[in-house]
């Protein structure tokens, strides 16, 4: 299933002078097609798929892939491509004799050409060779096509190049950045469960937590609680990934939790390669006033940003605002490079658009991003309030249910 | 602590005409530097760090990072240049009095230029301004560079090209890779813990198997047999990889140890970075005649691409024996692209070069490497025999020491 919206890919697409996208990137090629490009995305080298994504709505999705999930691909995206892999595998024919045969007659009835040698890894050209197909069967041969050349290695995209003389080749990155920056129904679902997951693992972490505990074993317990969750949904737990600090150095992985230690968790879970973010800030025992009042000063810019947060607003008024509020707190000085940053399927957690000093974006309905205030001193320890929210037509709906105080655990 | 000679570096630059290799991947840059790029390179863009290697040796390494790791990395490599990173962070200063002002006193003392301000993520203009400040203070600032745009991305290349315009810039990728694939001391080292850690992995897993146990129950017990590795030699465990299979489906994940199953264990530990590589075979229970028959016909092409193996050899050879060997046992067809693969610090476990059918490149001592005769056939199984070794002036030492048979368990 695709994870686009064919009719703001047309409206997207039309702006930035394109009549189609090809997406090399594997987590943009999965957000189109839903197809994985399978273990040959580990080398992240263009080749492994592409997807394209053509701005009339009326001409369907097709990708290229490794052959080795043409199958399951072709399920899901009916014109599907294949170029060989350096994986070669057989079915196990029927009979009573010697294996050897039996596994050969897999190859044997292939319809393999006779200089049929498979690539060392795989081979961009032939890759290139069947994207040529995907675009020719849908008249985008000599058309001008975003290819995403933030991802694609420089040699790469020369090999590209050449490849497609006929077309007009320009960098597509920014549109597809623009594209995906509002999610669709079932992006939605998938960011919402992933941080129903995630919340079950910090209260779960909050309320198990002991003293003598380390970095490993609040990791251990946030795992749990997604596992817990999961299963309670019956459905499997998914990854996850955890940024935890214990104590006063922010990024000392040995802490252990102490009475009165500052706990920071800073957590996501992902499902079906959307991440959700999410971060709390804890205090093992009773609160000193110092974490006290360094917590308030967060909330108080956390609240001055979110209150900046609604459609047709520049992403740069909430950083405004929170460097604003934490200036007039007695932080002047605080530079921080973004108070945020969109959620989806990528490689990283944080995704295009960012809630920095110069981003002109508009907040839009749709959007599903993270807010967060985070300050790391050494010292005193490592601090990041954070919520998930959605941007709806009246305003951003938060989608984090935990309590944004600094929460005392562990009485 | 850098992982490259110098010497091997001055050679393999010479040939390839570069007065330095520039490189920005993640994991090419921390085998030059010995130092981490940290969270910054979490979005694999160019900019979030580059490493000066220069071909002459008297001329020492230069890095530029982001600013967040500026401290240990001059500790490793004393001529660091740091660009902002989008975190802040602060000391807490002395005092008793209220919290802000002892944070913010971090700033006040920074010495920050008047119009500071963190980027959206990280800035590839500002990275390359360290970059030739890097280059200057080398000679370089005119000078023949090899970048690794088999990394950068085409969009980052235009603006490098832009911003060392009196400098010939080419692709330096082929000669990198040329210069890690011998490997040093402190690489060799890292390779043969991950590998006794793995084995340790591995032999858990064979002695606690049970029936019923599942993929994730198998990955456990190799988790625990790392860990428990680890802890015997004070070590913390590192992270870990594995493609466990169990039964007729060599990629279902849904697998159940029955009685007669098959099971493939190709596992790895990652030691700084370094990963090992091997695979192993077992059957739960005794074995079938077509199982014994089949693994048979692995252990033989392993045995043939071995004796291949030896250095001045082409690494074509050892593929071609094991291809002959596997037809002559009646698996004619069968077309794997490669048998093998370098090994070291790598995005995924395979580097180049690979043991494929046009491999020119010899081997040579100093080469760690993985060789491997992997068959996938649904309805027999996953199977995979895989060893890691180090080429010596001899000829080959294999570094695995686990049987290599089909290894009847639990009984």
């Amino acid at each position: 299933m695709s994870f686009v919206d064919r009719h703001r890919t047309r409206l997207t697409l039309q702006q930035a002078g394109l009549d189609a996208l090809v997406i090399a990137e594997p987590e943009g090629f999965r957000t189109i097609s839903g197809v994985s490009q399978g273990v040959a995305a580990l080398f992240r080298r263009a080749g492994a798929g592409f997807a394209v994504l053509p701005a009339d709505p009326t001409i369907p999705i097709g990708i290229v892939i490794g052959d080795l999930a043409i199958e399951g691909a072709r399920k899901i995206i009916p014109d599907t491509r294949a170029h060989p892999l350096w994986i070669e595998h057989a079915v196990l024919g029927a009979g009573e004799g010697p294996i050897a045969p039996r596994v050969a007659a897999s190859w044997r009835s292939a319809g393999r050409p006779t200089d049929f040698g498979r690539p060392a890894t795989f081979d961009l050209r032939l890759a290139l060779a069947a994207l040529t197909d995907v675009l020719a069967d849908r008249g985008l041969a000599r058309a001008r096509l975003g290819f995403d050349f933030d991802y694609i290695a420089a040699s790469d995209a020369e090999a590209i190049r050449a490849a497609f003389s006929d077309a007009v080749l320009v960098n597509g990155s920014a549109a597809f950045d623009r594209l995906r920056m509002v999610k669709t129904t079932p992006e939605i679902e998938r960011l919402t469960l992933a941080l129903e997951l995630s919340e079950a693992g910090l209260r779960r972490l909050a309320e198990s937590t002991l003293e003598g505990h380390g970095v490993e074993d609040l990791h251990d317990l946030f795992r749990l609680g997604i596992e817990e969750a999961a299963a309670g949904r019956g459905l499997p737990a998914p990854p996850s990934w955890d940024y935890i600090s214990i104590g006063p150095e922010p990024w000392g992985a040995g802490g252990r939790v102490t009475h009165g230690a500052i706990i920071k968790a800073d957590v996501g879970c992902v499902v079906d390669g959307y991440s959700s973010d999410t971060s709390r800030n804890y205090v093992f025992g009773a609160p000193t006033r110092e974490q006290m009042e360094f917590h308030g000063i967060l909330e108080h810019a956390f609240d001055a940003g979110m209150e900046a947060i609604r459609p047709g607003v520049p992403l740069k008024a909430a950083h405004h605002a929170a460097t604003a509020a934490l200036a007039s707190a007695g932080l002047a000085g605080y530079s921080r490079g973004h108070f945020g940053h969109g959620l989806g399927h990528s490689l990283f957690s944080e995704q295009w658009p960012f809630i920095a000093a110069d981003t002109e974006v508009l907040f839009e309905p749709g959007m599903v991003m993270a807010f967060e205030v985070p300050i790391y001193v050494r010292g005193l320890g490592g601090f990041n309030l954070e919520d998930q929210f959605i941007i709806e037509a009246s305003g951003p709906r938060i989608m984090t249910t935990l309590p944004r105080t600094l929460q005392s655990i562990g009485r």
